[in-house]
């Protein structure tokens, strides 16, 4: 077991080091170098140098792209906060595995692999290639009380962490998260309302398309878990196990990992980011691991980047989750790492400076 | 020859039909069909349903993509608005035939090729894999008087029809528009300026990265540009003409016969929207086959945007021009039609509605 308690996570956190900003310069010399007048490819040149300080190379490498899609249960659907029913997350497991979703589709574009992960869907699930490493049978309900216990919390997010090193393992130089979760968007929404100070009504969003009616009565469900989870709310790890989800604990712990073993993260949309920013609570250097991929149309998460100071890659108005967002998101980094790769110097193409 | 005068180009645009909205409905219900949220892809599905009603099938293709990069010189470079030597359009000719430039990077990252015309560089060029349709070794300075006769002008957006013609022939199922040309920026300010009716102050940026000064010069060039050919800005081929450029006509051209041919057209930048423009206000209905790439970190660019009411499909601060934004787009617009033609419908998952 990984984490015992949250001294262990502590421990782990204290690894994960800033990235080499003397490496950053270095890639931006070689990108002024470049035939094109500098800074003329914008964000691609920001992405390739920060791509290059985490490889610690100016030559650097994403060719191997591997997406975790968590997959977890949440005991808050039983509210009616989602408009679609729990059995689709284990639906859409089995069409994950057959490629037939979005992510499957998105993952193929950019050439990068899904594994597919249980860490918590309600009932039985067992087929080829999924990656079973199921907690528990979804979480309880957060309205009521804790949505995970914090052994549960602690476990969900080594299962993060352990897949991540696997990936790592088998080549992959960048991962990306993603989820599938009905009702995720509840606990997402409540982990930053009570971790970023926001106000419920401005973080929480339609999901899968509630009506405005369902919306009033997530806002007051998210409302009532922030009350009876009051006492619980002592710090980010803790506030994840209240009101959180396997499937977020699992991508924080993944994004730690990344962040640790000194490889590129790109954090999928609004739920992913919900684990990111617990990651970043308990490590402020995990942010110089992470890529954002994108602004989710999901309500709130334009106030996420907002107050975190971050900026997204692509606005695209999409709001799938899965790792959607992030596969798309690795196929314009990579073309910032080609630039820095196969570009030619003004030198070497006899380019007047 | 294409266009003998603006009458032929008056027969021509007539040609252009809006695409079939029948078929974007149809498009639209097998995105509602697919295993997600209805719209929860958003501007993938919008580009998906747009490439199908231009295509006429719900199972479009764009698998075969080109890019055409016009190199042209500015006889306007002579009053110094640039801070690079116009001897680097030819230079980079080169470089782009050598695939060193940053369109030949993204270009084979997204699978499409870079096809390099030569319609109007200074001085001579030969080489491999060049087409070489020079109409004119540059235009005139436009601060003096007009750029171009309406006769050269016609001449280039005629190399910009038949290139395109050539690249459908051979296949190709989408364009991207490409330019090359020192100091174009200003011709494209001009023309946003005359055909817009914005302020130059407000359209005019720093190019390939100018200093305050030269941005202050170039506007004077701009506004002079404006005055001694006031006579002549009597519609959008005309006012191409006395301000435009042979790269810029070309762009025009290509758009047009994209339209014409029912193929869609990628725009790239800030010049490249210069030549749609006048593409726009010669034919209606040519927007329905143009995609706009990405906004510009040129100043201005945003403007054009506001103006005619489109938005681009990226923003990502970058300023290069020679069909890179065009080619990041592409991908994007290619992730879209990978949706609708590979993601499992409900059905075909048995995944609950």
């Amino acid at each position: 077991m990984i984490f015992a308690d949250g001294k262990d996570v502590a421990a782990f956190v204290r690894d994960i080091k800033p990235v080499n900003r003397q490496m950053m310069a270095q890639a931006q010399a070689r990108l002024d170098n470049l035939t094109k007048p500098q800074g003329s490819l914008g964000k691609l040149e920001v992405l390739a140098r920060r791509i290059s300080a985490i490889q610690q190379t100016i030559r650097p490498d994403i060719g191997h792209k591997v997406i975790l899609t968590f997959a977890a249960d949440h005991g808050v659907a039983a509210e009616g906060v989602s408009s679609v029913p729990q059995e689709v997350t284990r639906q859409m497991v089995y069409n994950f595995l057959r490629g037939g979703a979005g992510v499957n589709v998105l993952a193929r574009h950019v050439g990068a692999e899904v594994w597919v992960v249980d860490v918590g869907v309600a009932g039985d699930i067992r087929a080829d290639g999924l990656r079973s490493r199921k907690v528990k049978a979804g979480t309880d309900n957060l309205a009521k009380g804790p949505a995970m216990q914090i052994g549960d919390a602690l476990k969900a997010l080594g299962v993060g962490v352990e897949t991540a090193r696997e990936a790592i393992a088998q080549g992959a130089k960048i991962l990306g998260t993603g989820e599938m979760g009905i009702a995720n968007t509840t606990p997402s929404a409540a982990l930053f309302a009570a971790l970023l100070g926001v106000e419920v009504e401005e973080i929480t969003g339609r999901g899968t398309g509630i009506d405005d009616a369902t919306l009033r009565h997530k806002i007051e469900v998210i409302k009532q878990g922030l009350r009876v989870n009051s006492k619980h709310l002592t710090g980010p790890l803790a506030t994840l196990a209240a009101l959180g989800g396997l499937e977020i604990a699992a991508i924080c712990g993944m994004i730690l990992e990344c962040a640790r073993s000194g490889v590129p993260v790109v954090v999928d949309g609004f739920i992913s980011s919900a684990g990111a920013l617990v990651a970043l609570q308990l490590a402020d250097h995990a942010a110089d691991y992470c890529f954002f991929s994108h602004m989710s149309a999901e309500q709130g998460h334009r106030l996420f980047f907002e107050k975190m100071g971050l900026e997204p890659i692509l606005d695209l108005d999409m709001r799938l989750g899965e790792g959607t967002g992030a596969a798309l998101a690795m196929g314009i980094i990579e073309a910032g790492v080609k630039i820095i790769n196969e570009m030619a110097t003004f030198a070497e193409a006899g380019v007047s400076v």
